[in-house]
């Protein structure tokens, strides 16, 4: 980290924990200068960064001060899902979010797409080419079932820092997490069997339940410490739940990073009522804070634990590059792997075991990490400027990707409706329950880089949630009456 | 085609219908060359092909002799298979054979793996290079579950030949046939429905039956014209078939091309039981003759017909690119390649859709009939050579691969263990069945171009079955008795 960074972050805490009050004025560049014993231009990157980051606001000829803001927005409350097993509907919504994604011209808030335009991923395109110079047959031919042994020698290594000590034949290469999640649930269960899901859940998963005919019983989950461990006991007690699903690291949608006694409890309670874990650890490496937190398979001692993950939230989606760790399923996961696509296209795989056996994947890492954590800042700052008082949202701990949650009587469905021909898209909240709940909430990614028209979006969004909050009175009231934030709010309140 | 290629095929043809005998001189090259009105290089180029597809026999100084050859052995009468819904066992076997398939010490003679060294291919390379250079970023975000654009538009024009009017939006792009046939099955069938299917048929059908928990009904098949449909309406009448999967041009393994009026009755039976056909066309573009066969598709009225192809067998498998066009089934279908993969690799679609754009796949397409062809005139004169009487082998109409039936008392998995330490590899045959079948049974594929490692692995294959064939003694019998082909045989006599 470079000094003036390491000033920038130091200011921007002191920011944070009202130190310097909304409105107040910063120290001159001489005084922090001479007070830090750095150059007057470190002091002076330091301000800038600041002020891209939105913390801080020039004055023409009175320097800096602290940008005013609101008050960070609650948190979500613990979800509160139906309690019983169900038939998973919603396919229409994922369908509708899914085909959005290819058009061009939509801002793409709803999207689980990663940053690709970073320049520390620019080595995988000449990854890409020198595979294509070597000419090796092995890639025109059918891989093994279980993935090209380099790079299942690759992941085995970084897994290291997620606390997983394996071999490169503790692994079966699959296409995209999506593949491992799919061969993972088709593995442990049969058709009519149970499985419990965090709620919310990634709509991928739910899909798969979906298809192959399972039903899913929601469990209640915290934005901040994950599944509530006693309601999943309860559910174990009343069904036969044959797995649990989740997604323990920087989960997707809610952001958080499972406490480490609570992964320790929910191994200890899937070996009391025998049920397998699968863990999606597809965000995991990006948590913010380093080291990265270690996944449910770190503690696994009887093999229940299939971890599932894959390259496309670091690296890049389109590789289709993903690995599954299935423990005691092994065998079964093989057969499935199998049946569902024979073997994983060799040229990606070769590609990226070239990519990080040459160094590029950990500085790659350290960007997205260091990256996405700002993007949140800003992100955040620009949700609370343009949305209404009376929402929750999460405070991810990793990954891009943010929680809102409006008063009950919101229709995200209507909203995203109207947000069509704005060109902007989100993610409905009931994409993510199994019996369409979380109308009312939205999942939005940061993960680009926000731009002019990132903030214009959000003030549109921010707008439409305003109207129709105020179209339920009794949220209109709760929105009005805690409505005493300092600002003044763009676009949204001229058009009241 | 060339002049001395055309002289080549005449004279092969010619010996084909007895024209020219066993044993006999053919035309000195200076008669041929008048008669003809080619030149004598241009003769002696013909000779030189027929000699290397061992037709004829240079003896120093009196000219070629057409080289003597056993009776073509008969193709196998139509199968029996058990009459009714089976569930499916085999795995372990089809494991085994998928992991001999990564050890480059041994001779896969068991194998789908198509030629991948021509070098009609070698463009294929410089299409990746390509799509490496151009850096476009659609190639590392998520591809649309439809798959791009510009591959499903080049697939619409390629299937114009197999009789389809489609466009590129009745196609949804799959990671190689095997998720094609994945998705199709799943969209079509539940868990405890059965399938009928040709009996033998391909194993990862099988395979996908056996994961899903669907029962196979095995309907006898001929090596010829492909599946009963007496038997198949019988079996309709007498259970709930949901679907009948079938692989009607170039079948695998028996290498027939099902005749256009049996196609059509299919479809007809289909209608009057209201199920679906799910159509493996993944090697029909390889038939030897031109124009290449129609597909079910084509006859298709009421998008009853699921087609699954891929490049997997004329370009190469391990780009994993296939297609599925499903007919009326196509939003299930479009949910099931959500569920089981999310969307393709890109950068191989994009490969694939310059390589068809600049006008390769045709001559490669065209160059890989023929070598096909003429690597399977050489291996069944080996095989004819090496093995013994009492055998029955199947006549392909296009594609790789051929299928031996021994007596009935034979054992091809005991071969294939005896065989493993001269590293040769053979599909043994109750792969093929959901049963366990056809244990009498070998497939083996003429693929690759046949050396002395493939003659030698012949030979002792051949020496093997023999002895196999003897320890049964009727067998053993039928054998000595029927062997009264003129020539003396290799390795396998001797041994005796």
């Amino acid at each position: 980290m470079t000094r003036y960074q390491y000033l920038a972050d130091l200011l921007a805490q002191r920011i944070e924990q009202g130190l310097y009050q909304a409105g107040e004025r910063l120290p001159s560049v001489r005084t922090l200068s001479s007070e830090h014993g750095v150059s007057i231009s470190t002091v002076q990157q330091a301000y800038y960064l600041l002020e891209e980051r939105q913390l801080i606001t020039p004055q023409s000829r009175s320097g800096y001060f602290v940008t005013p803001r609101k008050a960070a927005p609650p948190v979500p409350a613990i979800t509160r899902p139906v309690q019983r097993p169900v038939e998973i509907t919603q396919w229409d919504a994922v369908l509708h979010l899914l085909e959005a994604r290819s058009d061009e011209q939509t801002l793409q808030l709803g999207s689980g797409m990663p940053d690709v335009g970073q320049p520390t991923l620019k080595p995988l395109w000449k990854a890409i080419s020198r595979v294509a110079q070597q000419q090796d047959e092995r890639l025109l031919g059918y891989d093994t079932l279980y993935g090209l042994p380099e790079l299942r020698e690759q992941i085995a290594r970084l897994m290291i820092d997620s606390g997983c000590q394996l071999g490169a034949d503790d692994i079966v290469i699959t296409t995209g997490c999506h593949e491992a999640l799919s061969i993972s649930i088709r593995a442990v269960c049969q058709h009519g069997d149970i499985i419990a899901v965090e709620s919310p859940t990634f709509h991928g998963i739910m899909q798969t339940l979906r298809g192959f005919g399972i039903r899913a019983i929601e469990i209640p989950t915290d934005s901040s410490s994950g599944i509530s461990l006693e309601a999943l006991e309860l559910a174990f007690e009343q069904w036969p739940i044959k797995a649990v699903v989740v997604v323990p690291n920087c989960n997707n949608p809610l952001g958080f990073i499972m406490p480490e006694h609570r992964k320790r409890a929910l191994v200890t309670l899937a070996q009391r009522f025998d049920a397998a874990i699968i863990e999606d650890d597809v965000y995991g490496e990006l948590a913010f804070d380093y080291p990265r937190p270690i996944t449910i398979k770190s503690l696994d001692t009887d093999g229940r634990v299939l971890l599932c993950s894959s390259f496309s939230k670091i690296l890049a989606p389109g590789l289709r590059v993903g690995w599954v760790v299935p423990g005691r399923y092994f065998d079964r996961v093989l057969h499935m792997k199998y049946i569902v696509t024979g073997s994983t296209t060799t040229l990606t795989q070769m590609a990226v075991a070239g990519f990080i056996s040459q160094g590029y994947y950990q500085p790659h890492l350290r960007r997205m990490r260091i990256t996405y954590q700002r993007n949140l800042e800003i992100f955040t700052r620009l949700v609370r400027q343009h949305f209404p008082c009376g929402i929750c949202v999460t405070r991810p701990q990793g990954g891009f990707l943010i929680w809102v949650e409006l008063p009950e009587a919101f229709d995200s469905h209507r909203l995203n409706a109207e947000l069509r021909d704005s060109k902007i898209q989100i993610a409905v909240g009931s994409l993510f329950s199994a019996s369409g709940k979380y109308r009312n909430c939205l999942r939005l990614s940061y993960a680009q880089t926000c731009t002019d028209k990132t903030e214009r979006a959000l003030a549109i969004l921010g707008a439409a949630v305003e109207r129709a909050m105020q179209s339920c009175s009794p949220v209109h009231e709760l929105a009005t009456a805690s409505n005493d934030w300092g600002e003044g709010r763009a676009s949204g309140k001229e058009q009241r």
